[in-house]
């Protein structure tokens, strides 16, 4: 039985959604784990991760208009914005999606299904530098 | 220390929730794992998952209801709906649930509360066969 | 490698989010695990987690009113109110939020960002006494 924790970083360009799939395997293929647990995790506020659909972009740009409606910039009553009109909406936009999220590994793969993609979802309009988190346990 | 992947399928008659806390506690039982972490994953994109109130069912007529107004066929804007208009709604409402939960195990039971069970909530209006991952470790 | 879990009470004074680091971080160093992963559970429908902005308490501010917002009391057509307006709407907020959330470890600590906090969420008007279950898996 091993346990393993590493993380990796990814640049963001802004709001968006950006897959993670590849990185996340990796670490898994090198720690040499068939059956087990992978825990992915984000370690900030204004970005969180999805699992979503990962062949056709049109559900992604749904995916991003819709929680600019959801969450306007122009939400009445937000106070916390002192780093501009996406800050407090990056912090409830994160709170409505995951800040961790694990997947079973078996026969040293990501149980992901066939239209599965793991997202890292930027909530920020700049440009950004994440941290991404993943513990591996298994056998 | 054992680690141990299964998956069950579990049918769907279109929109609504499904309770699978059945199905889970089965596999940790023939697991004999007395301690450790159940975690529970679905493989789809348009199905997710939600623990919710397992007594009075309208908890969960009102779960359906709202998730209708909050994410509605008709959300201005949205354009991946080739497979009709609960498409991309579907997707949106797995993104603000969950695709995957985990379990604490104690005394080789779920450490559920008393009034909690582990539902798939379906998103798709046409019935579906949805697979459920499950990952258990621990002694 | 080592599995424990545990659990402990939190008083709420009502609505709100009640900080519990702390409470998680003490119950990892008493277990001596280095390398693995924490899984924190709330064994409750109307209360949540959300790891949330641990610095400015405006942030948690803008947290508890958008959900007033979004899930408000009054929504139309809502009939599982047996036990006052808060009781469907606690159910929904947990439901948008989380009820299981894990975070690595490393070198015998959560793996958390700079401002990262974890918060149970609150989400009946009156205080409560909620159990929050710990999964500590590693060596």
């Amino acid at each position: 039985m091993k346990a393993i924790t590493e993380s990796f970083e990814i640049p963001t360009r802004g709001k968006g959604t950006y897959e993670i799939t590849d990185e996340v395997s990796a670490l898994l293929k090198r720690s040499g784990i068939k059956t087990g647990l992978a825990t992915v995790f984000v370690q900030h506020t204004s970005a969180s991760l999805v699992i979503y659909e990962n062949a056709d972009p049109t559900a992604r740009a749904d995916l991003h208009r819709y929680f600019e409606d959801l969450v306007p910039e122009d939400h009445p009553g937000l106070i916390h914005t002192a780093e501009g009109p996406d800050d407090s909406t990056s912090h409830l936009r994160m709170a409505l999606t995951r800040t961790s999220e694990s997947i079973p590994i078996a026969e040293g793969r990501l149980q992901l299904g066939t239209w599965q993609g793991i997202y890292l979802f930027e909530h920020r309009s700049a440009p950004h530098r994440r941290t991404v988190v993943v513990s591996l346990i298994g056998n």
